[in-house]
């Protein structure tokens, strides 16, 4: 009996081994990731999402096979402060990367990600992985700054917003209708090198896009992480020959339907390299849409707010999370944040994670594998230094109201707590404070135990260059 | 050559004949239809459409399976008149099912849909169809009006509003905020007879899917169609055991949840009798969302306005044509419209279509062919016998505008025309009608086809059963 147990399990074994693509075990390999990052693309800005005319037909393919993630945050509302976050797994206010004047770094800039600051990247280096960064970096443009000092091997892309270094010759309403790439003179980088000046932005998604499939072809043979932070949809908008005028939500969507092709460029190169069982790729926005710039702005998709605000429109973003074999399929509605993709990324590699310092982020593998725990179940909403609101299960607690547009930016501090339920009313229409002080005074001692363990980073964004 | 081919040929038509699932060809037996129609359940009121706590795996696997309809319509933003479109494909202002002031019918009502009209049951009973007729009606509960007098065999339903015949010694607050069935003294129908009153409406999402079932059990040998009504989540919300209390979205989420169930024993029903691809199934609503439930009411998911308005929000529903082998799967931005299914399920079945009287529905049997063709390129939007709104290919040109929660109602003309392309701007933010003069009066010489051809039928909908 027992011999006879031992050859059926050899043979299970064998057919295991052999039906894994690949045919490189996980035991044997790393895993693969990838992250995807877009620029102020809304909630509601993808199919699966829920968007009427813009068609994204590989990114619902990557939901159905993968998890679509409907609770998944950045940890703030504007650029800068978020890319540091999900980097780093720290809170842009640990990390010095926020500011209530100046909210991103600009090119008049000095400051940037401080040195002593673990990346993704950096981590897993020590993992032995290959690390390249594509596309928008945005947490310092000076040479400390850049991803190249900051764990990656190589970088390719315009250091920070696309509507940076606007020209003086053409007025801001003109360049934003009817863009044209040399309106914007930002540069296009190689590692620390300016390659190309005013950077050509109507190509720019195919380029980020061969660059990431390149990469890919030549490391499938030793684990590696891309960070593909696109630099669209944020204005000015931009979109390469064949998705010009193609969409029927106009220019916006054009950009939206070429980012969905490249998503699908990548997600087959993966499968044809037999890739696509050993990595993970995460789709994710930046933070919610700049609703001031109107028709080329994004769909917050019925959730209160857009960019520049704490609302839910302002850091709710569209996410998907893909993996097949090892990511379970289906709709994960947990809360989820860019602060756990540095712990998981570490978990699922076996990386160690130096224990100098604090981390906000949770290790979400658990969820991947479809198991039904969640490590997460709280949320801290930051507005520069501000604890703009706080979120405990279900329930989100204001302590501040703003400009539900964003901009201009009117933050004040409420007078009256606010409450509201979001799993039963996600477009936080209903306060419920009146009702719930148990749960407000819950929250309130979960924001002692945060702040108990809170050092604010001096501020590295109002550094700036000094003229001669 | 020749003589080898006609084998080669006879082999592929053999093949094709067996590996058609239920072995009869659709030469052979007429396609069967199933319409799902839910009651105000509102345009994001499904994952697949952007909800992001309502978990309803069995329409989004359906979306995907079939088509996910993101520009399909109702004829009318309240109950009765939008029912009669459907069933019809005519217009509530040509049958009569449509009042200014007595907006549906209710239990004192006298009128209904006039028997001078036909049916989609009607129509398919001359091509020899089963016809069965389940859940909510309300196109008159008097006898001359009911499903049996309206081509169907049979009927099994609650014949109107779920919240109708409320007893006096609850608030209407309480009667809605705890929903208890016998709050509400509506009656349970079979055909003609009342079988169970108070309804018991905790269980009857459940009792009218295996009504459902049972009658495409004991029907797969003949072409059937079969109306399938929801009462809910109409308020007052009920949902059975299992449903209850089980959905993060809270109440309103149980009853959608029990309802993707619903449609997931209906869907897997027919494969298991070997008619998925023999069958169409239309998923959709009656209207948007109540919003004034808060809660209890449902989400646009983004759209502007709800139910009882002629905003996108009141009339644009969540739609899902299924069909495996005969619907092209995809998501389709095309206009579509509940007055569509008549003379789309008439070309399905080869049923003639009496020609004494004007439709307004179209064809859309290329569209689920996935041919790039369309018939219908525009909608009018009634408001009673008020021509609220008239879309044009994107255009959304507006003569009236009223209170975007629906109630109080507050329809007043407006001073100047309002145009919105819902292509771009799906939320209706931006008005650009000073822009577009061209497109404005090329909606106007529609209309004024549109009202050459009209005819408004006296309204059924304000007589009432005289009380001695």
């Amino acid at each position: 009996m027992k011999s006879s147990f031992k050859v059926k399990l050899f043979i299970i074994s064998l057919f295991t081994v052999l039906s894994t693509p690949g045919f490189i075990s996980a035991q044997d390999k790393k895993p693969n990731f990838i992250i995807i990052f877009t620029d102020d693309q809304g909630y509601g800005d993808v199919g699966v999402f829920g968007h009427p005319t813009i068609k994204t037909p590989n990114l619902d393919q990557m939901a159905m096979e993968g998890q679509k993630w409907t609770n998944f945050y950045v940890a703030a509302n504007v650029c800068t402060p978020s890319r540091s976050a999900i980097m780093t797994g720290r809170l842009p206010v640990r990390t010095g990367m926020y500011s209530n004047t100046r909210r991103v770094l600009f090119p008049d800039s000095d400051g940037g990600l401080p040195s002593s600051e673990n990346t993704i990247a950096t981590l897993l280096k020590t993992s032995g992985y290959a690390t390249k960064a594509i596309g928008k970096w945005h947490l310092g443009h000076l040479p400390p700054y850049l991803p190249t000092n900051h764990g990656f091997d190589s970088y390719f892309g315009i250091p920070y917003s696309n509507d940076m270094d606007r020209i003086n010759d053409v007025s801001a309403k003109e360049a934003f209708a009817n863009p044209k790439h040399n309106y914007f003179n930002v540069p296009l980088m190689r590692d620390t090198e300016i390659v190309e000046r005013p950077a050509d932005q109507n190509t720019i998604t195919k380029r980020y896009t061969e660059e990431a499939i390149q990469y890919i072809q030549e490391n499938k043979d030793r684990p590696f992480f891309i960070y593909l932070a696109h630099s669209l949809p944020h204005v000015p908008l931009f979109a390469s020959q064949g998705f010009l005028g193609s969409s029927e939500r106009g220019l916006y969507g054009d950009v939206i339907e070429e980012i969905d092709w490249s998503v699908g460029q990548i997600l087959t190169t993966l499968k044809k390299e037999g890739l696509d069982t050993n990595t993970y790729v995460v789709f994710t926005s930046d933070n919610g849409p700049w609703l001031v710039y109107n028709e080329q702005g994004g769909s917050n998709g019925g959730l209160f707010g857009g960019k520049g605000t704490s609302y839910e429109g302002g850091v709710r973003v569209p996410t998907i999370i893909w993996g097949p074999g090892n990511v379970q399929p289906g709709v994960v509605s947990k809360i989820g944040s860019t602060l756990d993709l540095l712990p998981t990324f570490c978990s699922l590699s076996n990386t160690v994670k130096p224990n100098d310092r604090v981390y906000d982020g949770f290790d979400l593998s658990p969820v991947l594998a479809g198991k039904d725990e969640t490590p997460r179940n709280e949320l801290f909403y930051y507005h520069g230094d501000r604890l703009f609101a706080v979120r405990k299960g279900d329930y989100k607690l204001y302590f501040y109201q703003n400009n539900p547009m964003g901009y201009p930016a009117k933050v004040e501090k409420l007078d009256t707590l606010q409450l509201f339920n979001l799993a039963h009313d996600p477009s936080e229409r209903f306060n419920i404070a009146s009702e719930n002080n148990q749960i407000i005074e819950e929250i309130q001692a979960l924001i002692q135990t945060h702040q108990s363990n809170m050092t604010f980073g001096p501020t590295q964004l109002e550094k700036r260059i000094e003229k001669n």
